[in-house]
């Protein structure tokens, strides 16, 4: 992307083939249980060796599903062994029986992998209000476990899609005193096999020896300016996981929650987390473009954050952006609603490279070398409020006629 | 609206011809002073006969245009004589020369008028940071005040259209005490003739003698579930304004912001703001539904309007609405997002007349007769959450792709 504010590099590490599985210690699979009408995979199952440390955020929504509900409760041991992922059904807003089909799919996978079920975690996305069909689901978890392997992460990424329109895997390495460690992950983004709620889900696999505390600490750490810095549509569903396991399978002493073997495993977290978060994004119902909006120079980083997601939660920005104009007067108005410190005479506004405001006021600029910049699939936003030394990064995509189209389609 | 819930009847007060010179004592026009490409008009004054208690309301945006401003400050008195308003610029991100333009408006419409500049309020509505053509709205200001009649309301209301499809006019009356009171007013809604930003502006006019204190206390309370109860899109403007003058030509002792007869105009002014606001939101961009969000059983009223509004922002649930899809799934997901206090087990959802949703799961639904029902220009959406008594309404509109092409064209 084209900075005209000197915008920082991304961070590398070296990318390593495997996804989910390319941490030793863990094997995947993902397999048609029959819930996706088309047949395609639809359940994942990603297990360890036995109980490892295992850490996950979750959605805020306070109508959080089923499987949300039942993954908290069991890995408040901060362990488990595997994870059931499920999509074509949310198991949201289904009540007890819910719990109870979530709790039921947790016994089956315990009972093929011969473990307790308090050691298995279980994720749904999907149609939502509509109870599991928990027959198809226990008879697939048996047929996953069955085909579990360690070159099963590109099926396991495949059965966790539904509106996706690819698989969404990343695995890299990171060394540190002379060992290296790798860290995986995939996810799934906003969309449905049936247009009722997008929900997002991400699992990420580590095999270095992270104790529990450290497993969480990274995974917090991560998930703080990736996947909680990006925004589709500002709605938030009741499904929304993120989850880290650390098998240990690199060896050497356990890793505890600070010190720089953490930092090097943690900043690796934070890799897969952005690349995963940013591929979730690229991918948004019906998007075209990958906008970043960068804020500065706010008070706050609180400040600089709200600022930046008032813009790309902004629908009037996010269609600007869509038909290819810098429409500056819109980010303007985005930062002035939202709640952040600004002075009105200080504003500046870098529209995919182009300065179009300066001290709040509109300046000339080269229109045409603003619409040839906004015709890549990647567009920079970069605000300056001036009033401070804090910044925050959001990631969103465009608001597209597709996006209405998706969304607005009658259940099948 | 068809409501499963017992929705209450709409408050109802006489309607008057007229609009904003309805009122005694209000001359209005509308001229074309060159600022909008096509010619029509874009200029509108109103004005009483000497300066009258005043009362305005203002966005909550910190990007406040130089109009913003400069009414802010001519209205600390609590009086004025007229109001300009253009369309086709806003004044807005024009730093300095916008603060100064806006005082130049109000001094040519001081000095046709024949009074003092401050008693003189600006609003502006149109393209934001370029700079006001300032010749073309000083000279459309004299035409306008030469113009001005008892007659001119449909003319000032055209004016002030940018995208509005239709212009939205309102009077009613009031009888009290053996007085008849009469308040109007006019609006436009979220649009520009050029794809810049949404801006709302509203005037309203009452031959009621309300002092300056009751003029304000009834506008804030008339506003309170109206204007701050409507969303189209969630973006603010920079230059949203809500303004009511009282000309006290109905005769009287003077009101003040206590005692009956201030409750009988005050539920005059609310009467027409509600009306006035529904207008804006059923001619929002695109927009081919009105909605309202009814949420009830909340804790607070502040948690019912936060459970509404978010309901009522979700892109999610607007493309549903388009769509004609009962789509309770989201409104679940966005009443968990809101933040106001829930028991998932409880939540109740009726969709325009069908119950989708009790005990927080969802109920088999004639999907035919919720389609039947969808496929109304109006569509009522009720939540109960059953923990507490506290309820509030939110009206929005559906989000279609004329929206996406209205918000997405490129500048012309």
């Amino acid at each position: 992307m084209t900075s005209a504010m000197g915008h920082e590099p991304k961070d590398t590490l070296p990318f390593v083939e495997g996804g989910i599985t390319a941490p030793r210690g863990f094997v995947a699979s993902g397999v048609s249980a029959g819930l996706k009408k088309s047949g395609k995979r639809d359940l994942a199952v990603i297990a360890a060796q036995r109980a490892v440390p295992t850490a996950a955020v979750y959605t805020t929504n306070t109508m959080a599903a089923a499987p949300i509900l039942l993954t908290r409760e069991h890995l408040s041991s901060g362990r488990c062994r595997a994870i059931v992922v499920n999509a074509g059904n949310a198991n949201a807003c289904t009540g007890v029986q819910g719990l109870a089909d979530a709790r039921a799919t947790a016994d089956a996978a315990a009972a093929a992998l011969g473990c307790a079920p308090a050691e298995v975690a279980i994720a749904s996305t999907g149609v939502i209000g509509v109870p599991l069909p928990l027959p198809l689901v226990v008879a697939g978890v048996a047929d996953a476990v069955e085909v579990l392997d360690a070159a099963g992460a590109e099926a396991a990424a495949e059965a966790i899609m539904t509106t996706d329109t690819f698989p969404k895997r990343m695995a890299v390495a990171v060394d540190f005193a002379g060992r290296r460690y790798v860290v995986g992950g995939m996810a799934k983004g906003s969309g449905m096999i049936e247009p009722h709620m997008a929900t997002m889900l991400a699992f990420l696999t580590t095999d270095a020896p992270l104790d529990p505390d450290a497993c969480d600490a990274a995974l917090r750490a991560g998930v703080a300016r990736t996947f909680n810095r990006i925004t589709v549509d500002g709605d938030t569903s009741t499904n929304d996981m993120v989850l880290l396991m650390a098998s240990g399978a690199a060896g050497g002493e356990p890793i505890g929650p600070d010190g720089d073997a953490f930092a090097a495993v943690s900043r690796a977290v934070a890799h897969v987390c952005g690349e995963l978060a940013r591929m979730v994004v690229r991918d948004g119902e019906g998007a075209t473009k990958l906008i970043e909006v960068v804020v500065r120079g706010a008070v706050s980083e609180a400040d600089a954050e709200a600022a930046a997601f008032s813009i790309a939660d902004s629908p009037l920005f996010k269609t600007a952006v869509f038909g290819g104009d810098a429409n500056w007067g819109r980010v303007a108005m985005a930062v002035g609603k939202s709640g952040a410190a600004v002075d009105p005479t200080l504003l500046e506004v870098v529209f995919a490279g182009v300065t179009t405001c300066v001290e709040g006021t509109g300046v000339l600029f080269d229109e045409a070398a603003a619409a040839a910049a906004l015709s890549s699939d990647e567009v920079l936003v970069e605000v300056d409020l001036h009033v401070g030394d804090a910044s925050a990064t959001v990631w969103t995509c465009d608001l597209t006629y597709d996006y209405v189209r998706i969304n607005g389609e009658y259940r099948s």
